[in-house]
């Protein structure tokens, strides 16, 4: 039996799958990264993980793909740069090559969940679709009829740089405004702290203070404080502006939530389908688009660099 | 020989061209629309067209296509709506294949003009492009690995409805701050106006009343008036805003403005380029994007539609 290795590139760990083509998992594993010892440490790193787990599977590898952080020259399988791991024009894809024996694809870890997401999670019914991942910032993958589209030279698919407020906050990236100041987790995360530092006498201070509050803090204070509430529908107005912007741009059948955030499920869903029906582009009744939450959890990105194969 | 027939029908003219495969005009002409008796109506003012353009053409009509304002379902050659023309479910492919005699391929007006510019004008020597027409709205296409892409059941692409200014100006389609209210013709002459209004020693009013400022009073006094020059380097603001969220989105290899205010040429691409170097994601050298101008002027729509055989 043929199967797959995918592998999921992070700051601090690798995850790695062998999956069957359709998706379901054999071994799974993971490492440290170690790229602060630099790209070839990683690697070696890497390869002792693909080897451990391939030791546990029966059958013939029959590809290796790998989801990382950064901008990616997929055609190549080389890290142009990412800054997390510290790498610059880096032969990823060769360096595993050589180590593996086998060859090995590479694309952006985000793109790499979201085609993990569209073959095997949320999206696995449609052939359009887009995965917004609200965590630490906000990524996110982009599949137009089945396949992954990365944008020119590999290098698009940046949705979380797309300015939403010309006159907004200072983004890493230099712009300001951009949908990942509003809408990732970390977005989500100040702006409760801000509220309850304006607001001594919140609900929220019961259970946290302004330096240990969460993404989940205002979504469990919702109902019963106000201060909470408006936090709530502060970043879902921004959420579904992002949102509606991609949905008149691609008009996919599905968007697709992930990220620590995604765990509110329908009371980040509803509201958000809620506003999308009432203000995409000519109404939401012909080629309709519907919010989802993502399915696949951490293992998307994994499932989805080996699915570069499929 | 073979030749190909395209039509860009606008709210009052209809355009038609008949052309060989490489792009050679072999006739054209145009019609009035006379929407505002029906769609049949309009249909047999476009078949008279037809017929008097394949007329004048020796030669094997290969095929005719259709480029229409409005949200359509180019599989079906539907136009679902479109506000201008006064049409709703409009089945306009089957109503012209059955008055012509042959099918009709059917496409939103600015998705065939981008077709056209990517085939026939600034944008041929690439594979990844996007058309912004600046006019009365910003209308656009997007062309993926040389092929048409728009959106899910063809009703994407409306990169003109992206609010790029979350509390911004009201829009027609329902929602404040999208790119076509700061970066349509119409957008820089009410900028113009009303910084004419609020400058009454402005040298704009040499030539120009706030009544009967264009798109091009700011540009024509930009060199010698303040407050000409501010109108205008507002505008370029956010026209770039908005363009540098495309390229962070799709990383064409050129976005090629069209329009009336495109006629400004290097005083329009120059500082948009310099400000899209700057701040687009990751930096422009790699998957560099470049800054151009249509050229195939108002026959890139009826070109673009005659394209969507080839």
């Amino acid at each position: 039996m043929k199967y797959y290795l995918g592998l999921d590139i992070g700051g601090t760990f690798v995850k790695g799958v062998c999956m069957t083509a359709d998706g379901k998992i054999l071994a799974e594993d993971k490492c440290d990264t170690g790229c602060e010892n630099g790209g070839q440490a990683m690697c070696d790193n890497i390869a002792a993980l693909c080897s451990s787990l391939t030791g546990k599977v029966e059958g013939q590898l029959a590809g290796v793909g790998a989801g990382c952080p950064g901008m990616i020259q997929s055609a190549s399988g080389t890290v142009k740069f990412a800054g997390n791991l510290g790498l610059k024009n880096f032969p990823l894809g060769e360096e595993l090559s050589k180590r593996l024996g086998v060859p090995v694809k590479v694309t952006n870890d985000a793109n790499a969940a979201a085609l993990g997401e569209a073959k095997f999670g949320a999206g696995k019914n449609y052939k359009n679709s887009i995965l917004v991942t609200l965590g630490t910032g906000v990524g996110g993958g982009i599949i137009i009829d089945g396949k992954l589209f990365e944008g020119g030279c590999s290098a698009g698919a940046e949705i979380g740089h797309m300015v939403i407020e010309r006159h907004g906050d200072m983004c890493t990236c230099g712009r300001r405004g951009c949908f990942e100041r509003y809408s990732s987790a970390a977005a989500l995360t100040r702006r409760t702290k801000y509220a309850m530092e304006e607001d001594a006498g919140s609900a929220m201070w019961t259970k946290y203070t302004s330096q240990n509050c969460t993404g989940k803090t205002a979504f469990d204070f919702m109902d019963s404080d106000r201060s909470a509430k408006e936090v709530v529908d502060w970043y879902i107005k921004y959420l579904a502006c992002g949102l509606i912007n991609l949905a008149n741009i691609f008009r996919p059948e599905v968007i697709m939530l992930g990220g620590g955030v995604a765990a509110q499920g329908e009371r980040l869903t509803k509201p958000l389908q809620s506003i999308l029906d009432k203000e995409i582009f000519g109404g939401n009744d012909y080629a309709t688009v519907t919010v989802v939450t993502a399915s696949l959890g951490n293992s998307a990105g994994a499932m989805g660099a080996a699915a570069l194969w499929l």
